[in-house]
């Protein structure tokens, strides 16, 4: 047996409007619920992002709901993006606010760049071969 | 503009070789490559599922290497699963000893269990109809 693919990528932050307002303003993902303090909840695609306070979900299961988690610290998420993509993003991005970090021409191939989301999260945007 | 899709899912585990047996060998993902006690990483479908040990990611780059990240406590993960998906994972986990959490079905539709990872991750398969 083979699990896949992904349904849901998820990170952690502490503060969910914050992380509501960089996800769906500044990255463009299309909101499907938020409850404030709790979660933001993201279509990408055929996939779901899905941002927790682990503060909330770590330790207070809703009602008949899914069992607890929540992690503490800089977590990591990567969004597919050619080169052509990776262009434009490196100019919507600082305009506003958001530093690129890093960039990185990996040996085998292929580029990335990274920054970091408002809970620290590390956001990279790279071409798909990076993986090959 | 507008992310996406996502390139790799993100979780952490101090164990990286009890990680990457659960991984590769119950949940049948393809092992791209691992580092033991840094990193094990996965192909899934068209993404990568990556597993970081936060005790060396999160501290130490490589040399020239992408930015350090590392979370601790337990994350979550879902795999897209149809229901008769689910009934063959729902005796296939067991057999290796890993326990079924919780079932949900989803108040507007849909159904998914969950597992723990040996990190105690929360791994869920899903019907993709949860988020609809």
């Amino acid at each position: 047996m083979k699990a896949g693919p992904l349904l849901e990528t998820v990170i952690y932050a502490d503060d969910i409007p914050a992380a509501q307002r960089f996800y769906e303003q500044v990255l463009g993902l299309s909101l499907f619920r938020a409850v404030e303090n709790r979660f933001a909840l993201f279509r990408c695609g055929e996939q779901m992002l899905l941002v927790f306070n682990p503060a909330v979900t770590s330790s207070q299961s809703l009602q008949d709901g899914p069992p607890p988690h929540g992690a503490r610290g800089q977590g990591h998420v990567c969004f597919r993006a050619t080169l052509a993509e990776q262009a434009l993003w490196k100019a919507h991005l600082p305009a506003h606010g958001i530093a690129i970090e890093k960039e990185m021409r990996w040996p085998g191939g292929g580029h990335s760049f990274y920054v970091r989301d408002p809970a620290g999260n590390s956001v990279e945007f790279a071409e798909a071969k990076i993986w090959t």
